[in-house]
């Protein structure tokens, strides 16, 4: 292909020119002033990200290892109760599972979830909470400040996985409640996979498991993580803390409140373009639930398979996800993360609008919507 | 200053441009046929470098957690004797002491290990047995076969941590009775830090707790990786994976045995230095236990501090090691690993015998003796 391949998935998504390069310099010591520079100023730029003034700690390790760090420390041996709509509650849920006793209030997936459930489930007693804010699985963004607002009233520790909403999106933990928060460095930080970092709240300190994991011990990143120069406990994937140091850089030249209309912006015009198509976007929402700002799931229409629908699009040279599991050859989703803009937008919707076309779908013109919208 | 320092630490070590490149391509989705033709061709070259015919897997994360998945695996709820005589022993003891019950055999530091407490220990019913194949705390080598052995013959499962040995010096882990190995990125290997790969035996399979950790669940690798194509259960530290290939090439293309005799020719050549210059190696040898082959630890002579030491060497350009915990200030160490050759160990030892001599230490020309073993 003359063209590397345009990945408007949900992540990982393109890495900017400069972010990928900041990789290639030479190793340097971890125990020394350069790397704690790096990860003090991935902290200082990440904390308005997060909407907090807790202390950010970074694993290397994937959003994954963030969601596992977060529950092992905070939700071991203790109720925990899950809400799930979708593959990554799934994911998170299960990993409760390993250390909890969890009570799992689970939607059809891309559906809204059930608050009365967790309100009644909090009642009896559920000491910890834990949410997926942004779920690409369905593309439907969970209602994070009605949760945390639930989860105070009880008492009870709010954990919450942004992997695909911090960065993007606007979040703000302190004042939603949310005492231990999740965002993965491959989604809208367009840095390179490999990263997860996690913010940690005095009320989840106090309550700190006595048994943890050793790797994902996260009081001995907070050790670590104090000392000038700030370290981490073990080997950090140096290169990737370079990139994402690289990837906060630009974020503080275009600024939180850009970043965040963009991504809205982005998502907009592909929702502007799936009304025009003629095409149903895939999540339910309602006064709490809204369509995801960073990735959009839309319904494949009767008469076209997924194979068709991504083939062709990926003959031009651009990678549209499927859906997973269940979802498989029922959706379609369109990633809007990171470093992408107008370009990337109008050309992964005329290959998606020529592609509905040449299978035998009557779609409107969903890039002329789009173009308004980013125009 | 004028040039990147040269990293001669017991690693990171430095790392050949050809890999740090391998970083810069633009994302690609890590559930596709290019990723795991990167994963399936690392996975080829690690396994003589373990000596081993069992599958390989790797771990985004650093080699702590590979030796966590190992133990967290394999040692959950198990006796398990963890022999001691360094820091990285103790980082297997710790992580042995939060999954099963361990019986520390500990020796001092640089000493050998205590092979009549672990024959012993077997006798009374040890059913996993841990070891540090290359102590770089101390410069020690540990004998893996005669302690695979004593395992073997007792029924226990033997897990090493190869970290700073894999890929450096000779490991047969199959015939030696080796069950689980692990190996770090950024050590002999030449890759940046932030991977771990961790080789599994039948029986150690056979063995597998039912409670296992969720990032690190050897089971999820194992599934995951044995698919068409190769994948990792959860996102990947792609950058990371691309430059590991990359390093293993450069191995193809050195070869394995050329690779070892080059390792083993350095180390030669820093003791050399050590014989000549009139300094006591630390580690106590004896028939079983060798001096490291990747790294080398040399007691500081009376009167030099640690600091003009070490810190003569780094104005000079070069970065070598202190000792660590209660060595500090005692001994210092130089790493003979990974891509680096005959340049950078004379560059190095003529900083060290600088350094020696401007501090007042009559030291005699271990440059010369070094050069005797290289050239």
């Amino acid at each position: 292909m003359e063209h590397e391949p345009l990945l408007m998935i949900p992540g990982p998504v393109p890495i900017p020119q400069r972010v990928r390069s900041a990789m290639v310099q030479q190793a340097i010591n971890h125990r020394g002033p350069e790397f704690g520079a790096a990860y003090a100023d991935i902290v200082r730029v990440l904390k308005p990200l997060f909407g907090t003034e807790n202390e950010i700690y970074v694993i290397s390790g994937s959003g994954t290892a963030g969601m596992e760090a977060a529950v092992a420390n905070f939700g071991k041996d203790k109720k925990i109760v899950s809400l799930v709509n979708g593959k990554f509650g799934e994911r998170l849920q299960k990993i409760g599972e390993r250390y909890g006793s969890v009570t799992a209030l689970g939607s059809e997936w891309g559906t809204p979830l059930d608050l009365p459930g967790l309100e009644a489930a909090l009642e009896e007693g559920a000491e910890v909470v834990t949410m997926v804010h942004n779920e690409t699985s369905t593309g439907i963004r969970n209602p994070a400040e009605q949760v945390g607002a639930l989860a105070k009233k009880h008492g009870a520790l709010f954990i919450m996985d942004g992997v695909t909403s911090i960065g993007g999106d606007m979040v703000e933990a302190d004042r939603w409640g949310v005492d231990v928060a999740i965002v993965g460095s491959q989604k809208c930080l367009a840095a390179p996979a490999g990263l997860a970092a996690v913010s940690v709240s005095q009320r989840a300190w106090d309550m700190i498991a006595e048994n943890r994991p050793f790797y994902l011990d996260l009081a001995a990143y907070r050790k670590s993580g104090s000392g000038t120069p700030m370290e981490t406990p073990y080997t950090p994937a140096v290169p990737l803390f370079l990139a994402l140091r690289e990837a906060c850089r630009i974020i503080d030249e275009e600024g939180v409140e850009q970043r965040f209309a963009r991504h809205r912006r982005m998502a907009d015009a592909v929702r502007a373009a799936a009304g025009a198509w003629g095409i149903e976007l895939f999540p339910v929402v309602d006064e709490y639930h809204a369509y995801s700002n960073t990735a959009t799931a839309m319904k494949i229409p009767a008469g076209i398979t997924d194979k068709d629908l991504r083939g062709t699009v990926k003959k031009m040279g651009i990678e549209i996800a499927g859906g997973q599991d269940h979802l498989k050859g029922r959706i379609f989703r369109i990633g809007t993360m990171g470093g992408v803009g107008t370009p990337e937008i109008l050309a992964t919707l005329a290959a998606v609008q020529h592609a509905l076309r040449k299978h035998g779908f009557d779609a409107g013109d969903g890039v002329e919507a789009a173009a308004g919208v980013l125009g």
